[in-house]
């Protein structure tokens, strides 16, 4: 018997993929969550039956979420993640030597127990309790309205804009971010595709834009995700990420991420330029 | 009745997405042909059941397979084109003024007619007999072994390495290339995906590193294609895409390409400069 399992990933279109052995299914407080073994991606994390993560090409994601947006900030001492429950922006985040502290907030503390029995790889730095780092498990929208002037660069690691994850794409949460960076902090947000979730990145950005005075847009090569490009929209309140010197950018350990990128990954086509008129 | 059309890229992994028409199947001399109506991307064109090309994201493969190489050289005037029967690099290539003519040798005249009738977007160059083009039916190897000292710019917009394509993909077939170029020419082929057609992307590099002095790789993001990501590489004579003074790089009506992409498309994520050591 062959099993498949086809992500939709909009309603006239799917990613269909082999399935060798399913090795978790469960059910938390908020979603339903399984892990699933296929042959072409490895294990890969699904929550409500999206694909979030896989072990064939989730250090694309991680690595680009965590190493742009702190190769952009000069010191980056104290930074938070939103969301992020497999630990893999946590692994990438804690490389950078300037980092002192990551704190970490969850609302889903059974994404982190299945991803350290299932995802050793991605969350070896939740299961070795790293050093850096301050696991919550909690709301990160009570955690942030409660922050202020605190933390150096924001990571908001959060699946799809639907379940869980919602309140975290709206302006009462962009506020409540901005207050909790310091006067010279900036934030990133996974933004999802730009060629399927158009509307989507247009009002984000705009939201973003609102508040924050530089506010860019980057892209990462990612076959798992809608389109096999993903991307991630940083808002700052002083460090614009397109004049970085990228001779001054940490070098680390890393098999996607590079100095070349952290600039190049912000040139878009003319299709999302347009977007953002 | 719902109607899915699977393209398996790999053994184990498939692209679906919903039709809403076949428009047209038949078969050539050397492959199954058909035009496919489809929800997401359009009208597709598929060859011996593989997805060439779709209404969707066609823009994105044709300008960058046409307007980085010609970017790279200061005044291309002589362009040929292998393959390329949709009509869509012409398309891109006469926007160019510089260029005086466009020769283009298709091996399948099916293809030529199917895509004027079906995806007249694409191949309106053909439709039009555009003045700069001139159009012949017949065996791209055999052409280039004929030619020398020609051509500025070949581009070599072909299928995948098995069926009518397999020859273009050869040493020998690279030496004529070599051989068909001015002495400061420089050339270009599709070479798919940098995540799941490795061993092959490798042995392409190092085949065409052994003739050219300058061989690079860059990389578009076509949502119809196996991973999401598409790859292409130039060999090249003289001039090092790496060093074009974008102020100089033409502008011309495109809605993927611009002068920021045609340097960063060359810079490559880590995995993919391991593979090229």
């Amino acid at each position: 018997m062959e099993l498949w399992f086809t992500e939709y990933q909009t309603k006239n279109l799917g990613l269909t993929a082999r399935v060798k052995e399913t090795l978790f299914m469960g059910k938390s407080e908020f979603q339903d969550i399984a892990v699933v073994d296929t042959y072409e991606f490895g294990r890969m994390l699904v929550l409500d039956g999206v694909l979030q993560t896989s072990i064939f090409d989730e250090y694309i994601y991680h690595e680009m979420i965590a190493h742009v947006p702190l190769g952009v900030h000069p010191n980056p001492q104290n930074v938070l993640v939103i969301g992020g429950g497999d630990g893999g922006s946590v692994r990438e985040i804690v490389k950078h030597t300037a980092v002192q502290q990551v704190e970490m907030v969850e609302i889903d503390g059974l994404v982190v127990e299945v991803s350290k029995k299932y995802l050793p790889e991605i969350s070896v730095a939740l299961i070795q309790e790293h050093p850096k780092l301050q696991l919550k498990i909690g709301d990160g929208i009570g955690h942030m309205a409660g922050a202020a002037n605190k933390y150096d660069v924001i990571i908001v690691d959060c699946s799809d804009p639907i379940g869980p994850g919602e309140g975290l794409f709206t302006p009462a949460f962009y506020q409540d971010v901005y207050k909790a960076l310091r006067t010279d902090g900036l934030f990133v947000q996974q933004t999802e595709s730009p060629f399927y979730h158009q509307p989507l990145l247009k009002r984000l950005r705009q939201d973003i834009a609102t508040l924050f005075p530089i506010t860019r847009t980057y892209l990462a090569q990612i076959p798992l995700y809608p389109s096999g490009t993903h991307c991630f929209t940083i808002g700052s309140k002083k460090y614009d990420p397109l004049t970085v010197d990228k001779s001054h950018v940490s070098q680390m350990e890393t098999r996607y991420y590079n100095r070349d990128l952290q600039l190049s990954c912000f040139a878009l086509p003319n299709f999302i330029q347009e977007l953002f008129k």
